[in-house]
Parts: C-alpha cells; structure tokens; sequence
C-alpha cells in the first residue's frame, strides 16, 4: 500500500457510517491529521514522544484540572471554535473560551454575596443587569461566576488552602434583570505550568501568562447561553494573553470608588473597585 | 480578532521557539487542528464531546493498555508514519505497525523455547534467519516476539489467566544468524473495543478486526531496528484490518507439517504448524 493509498482507504472505511455528522468531521479529522505526518514525517521516536504527550495531559485531567482544554487554549482551537459558534448579533455580548477551571455546581448565592472567602484582596463589587439584545431586562437569569484569586490561584490550584469553592458562585438576576455580587480584585496569572502543557510552552518559549479576568456563564430560558470574560483594563497581558481569548469589547474598567454608604451596604471596606458591566443575550435559534 | 487573525496570530507567538524541528511540528499542527475546526464549525457541544473523548482515551491508557495507539492505529496514522519513516532498501524486509500490546522486559529465552504457557492453542514452529541485505547472517541479533493467543486475546487482556506475561519472549540468533521459538498458532481478533477507540469504531460503522499475526522488534548492533508483524496466509481480515497494517510482503505460510522428528526436538506435538522466515535489516544510516 503507498502512502497516497493509506489515507484513501482510510476514508473509504467510513462509508458505513450512518451519522453524516459524525462521518463529516471524521474524515476531515483524518484528512488533516494524515496531512501533519506528510508535512512532517515524524520519525517512530517522534510518534512515540507524541503518544507520549498526549498520554500524559490525559493523566493530568481530574475533577479539577482538564489539560486537555488547556491543550485546546493554548492552541488557540478553543479560541477558533469560540469565534466560529459564537456568531451573534452585532449588539449581543461577545462571547470567549471556557478555560480549564470551571466547575459544575458552585454554590448559590444570593444578590451581593461575597464568593472570597478569605476576603485578603482588594474589594470589588460587581453589577450589571442581563437584557436581551433589544435591552429588555431579564429576570432570573443564571450567572455561574469564577476567577483566580488576588494571588493568581484558582481554588483547586490551592486546595490545601479552599478545600471548598473558593471564589466561585452562582447568581440569578432580579425582576429588573440585575445581578450584583462582591469578590477579590482577580489578578494576571500563568497557566498552569507543572503539566504537560507547561512543558510544551517552555519548549516552544512561549511565555503562559494570562490578563487578569472573571469568567461568566450566562443563561436564561429562551436565550443563546454566554460563556465569557471580563477583562481588567490596563492589564499588561491584554495583548499577549497566552490563550488568545481577549475582545475588546470585554476589557471593562475596575473603577476605584470611595463610597462608604455603598460599600457598607455591600459589607465590603471602602476605598473598593467597582465594575458595572451588562450582559444583552441573543434569543435562541 | 477575526478568525483569519486567529491562526495568524497562533503561529507568530512561536517566533521565539529555538527548536526548529518543534517548530516545524506545531506550526504544521496548529495549522491542521485549525483547519478541521474551519472545516467541521464545531458547536460548543462537539468541541466539548471532543475534550471528553480524548481525556476518556487518556484515562485508559495504563501499564498494559495504549489507548492512544489504538487511536492512531484506527485512524492510520500509525501505518502513515511507518510508511514514511520506513523506506529502507527494497531488499529489506518491510516493516509495519508497533501496535497498542507491546510490553517492554518480555522474559529472555533460549533457542526453541516455547513461549505459550497453556499449551492449548494448534502448536507452531517459528524459526527463520536475521540477515543482511546482502544475504549475511547477524549473530546475536535480538527478536522481541509477542502475539494473540489462539482466542485472539493478549495475555494483558486476561490478566487473572495470565498474571505473568503469555507469548513473549525475547530471543537471540546464534552464529548462523538463526532463531527458533514454539508458540501457538495467533488467531484474529477484535483490536479492544471495550474503551473510547471501540466506541468510536462502533459510532463509525467500522469493523474492529485483525488478521492473526505475530508481532517482532528486530534489533542487532550497527543495524537500522525493524517493528514488523507476520500474517497468516488465508486469514479472512488481510484485506480489512482494522488498522491497515498488512503489506503483502509479510503474508507468510503457516504450513501444516507432520514431522515427529523434528516436533520432539522442539518439544511440541505432531502434526503442527510451521513458519520459517528471514528477516533482512537495513544498515543503520
């Protein structure tokens, strides 16, 4: 069998395939992976140190650490695929990457909760409303929150220190379509680089940090769910941001603010940082 | 960022890799993975089941199970690489697939051992020469034999039969270049279909089955190593294996012998089955 006839054969061998779907992004899964060994052609060393690789970042997925989405960040395929699907009206919130550190089921909390346990970095309040793309609030719905710590950490990057959910929690808007919460002012951090995909970076001197941010996911009944970030303006990584996923239009301000009535009301110190930001939903297809 | 940006900017951020060859890899790499998510438009949902699916295979893989081989098996990327990195003179027997079961530290044996522990199976008589391209035999040249049993199952898949390794072995050619082992007779079988790469085949509409072979790493000092199988002729699945590794040059006759003479020099009884074959290594370059 020639080299030509082994990818011919290998498509040919999903005629069977009764899932067009399936069968579509099969053969163009092979196709290109077919086309990376002729480019390459990989010594059996190297094939090997590629099974290798991809072994070990399936070792080093758990409940809380999944190497393989950060593979698909730092890659930029997360980023790809975000940009892709994510097509929505122009005045829709832009959407960006998952990230490797959500986690099902964070607490429920209630309207301006405070979701930092250890309350030691700077206070910030966060608001906004969630509305349709037409501006219409909506009420009740679901914002599933996390963010890396004032340090950098993700709660699971330190469990000895948050054994439980740290900085992560679930909010759900009032009848005017307003959300509000208190947190830690989250900080830059690199990816996680004790893994596999540390290694790789390294080797490919690629530097890991990531601009500080707090992730969102945002759904509601009838409405496209949003999976997104907002930014710290002037973070200096916002244009080498090591998994690409930065949009302008997510870099928001953390306006520093001396109001003491609010801040009480919240139970947070004043001085405090501040983001008011919302969150328009397009209607789902 | 556009989409077009994306991959643009993907590929400019490996400027300061000073590994050319790793370079060259993940330029080609990020270059294909973006392709096929150009191509296929995954949905949030895909992208996600893609995550799982990989992270399932990487959690398969153990001491004795290769997932991720089987993976590039199934896909023909292992033959494709074999293909490429294997042109040696024609001479030269060919080689092929390493396959997901080799273990390394098989037991060594001595000329003519019997290397299946039940005895159960059709008795079979392997023996043949290493030699040059030129016809010269290699003395002392290594052969790391291993191979399904007559039920078509890897000792490592039937650990509680078999807790100490079942048709392995390593020999060594004496001064005339000549090997000999017992065993009996490989049976085709399903590659496993019991992880994440046998659910695949099954979502694909594709049959799982190899043709009976036995597996051999071929190795002596200033020698280019040869991984190559031996297929039974006649078996059904030559010209459907699962992983697409058979090459007409590797087809061999068991032949059926009844020859007590020889069957009580080896130990094994009469009638029985008989392969004698060379294998011819390239120089190493």
């Amino acid at each position: 069998m020639s080299d030509d006839n082994i990818t011919v054969e290998a498509l040919a061998r999903l005629e069977n395939c009764d899932d067009p779907r399936l069968k579509l992004i099969t053969t163009s899964v092979i196709t290109h992976l077919h086309a990376v060994v002729r480019e390459v052609e990989p010594t059996l060393e190297e094939w090997g140190q590629a099974i290798d690789f991809l072994t070990q970042v399936g070792h080093w997925c758990d409940d809380t650490r999944q190497e393989f989405i950060l593979l698909s960040d730092t890659l930029a395929v997360s980023m790809l695929v975000d940009t892709l699907a994510g097509r929505k009206p122009e005045s829709a919130t832009e959407s960006t990457v998952l990230g490797p550190f959500h986690l099902p089921n964070a607490p429920e909390l209630s309207f301006g909760a405070n979701i930092s346990k250890d309350r030691i970095g700077e206070p910030t309040l966060v608001t906004g409303r969630v509305l349709s793309i037409d501006g219409t609030p909506i009420a009740n719905a679901k914002l599933d929150v996390w963010q890396a710590s004032a340090e950098g950490l993700y709660d699971v990057q330190e469990p000895e220190r948050f054994p439980n959910m740290n900085l992560r929690g679930i909010f759900y808007t009032n009848g005017e379509g307003q959300f509000g919460f208190c947190t830690e002012k989250p900080a830059s951090y690199p990816v996680p680089t004790d893994g596999p995909v540390g290694a790789m970076l390294k080797a490919l001197g690629r530097p890991a940090m990531r601009p500080a941010h707090i992730h969102f996911m945002v759904s509601a009944e009838k409405y496209q769910s949003l999976t997104t970030h907002l930014f710290v303006r002037d973070d200096p990584y916002l244009k080498s941001d090591a998994v690409q996923a930065v949009k302008d239009s997510l870099i928001v301000e953390f306006k520093q603010l001396d109001n003491p009535v609010e801040a009480e009301q919240f139970g947070i110190p004043s001085p405090y940082f501040k983001v008011n930001e919302d969150f328009r939903l397009a209607l789902a297809v």
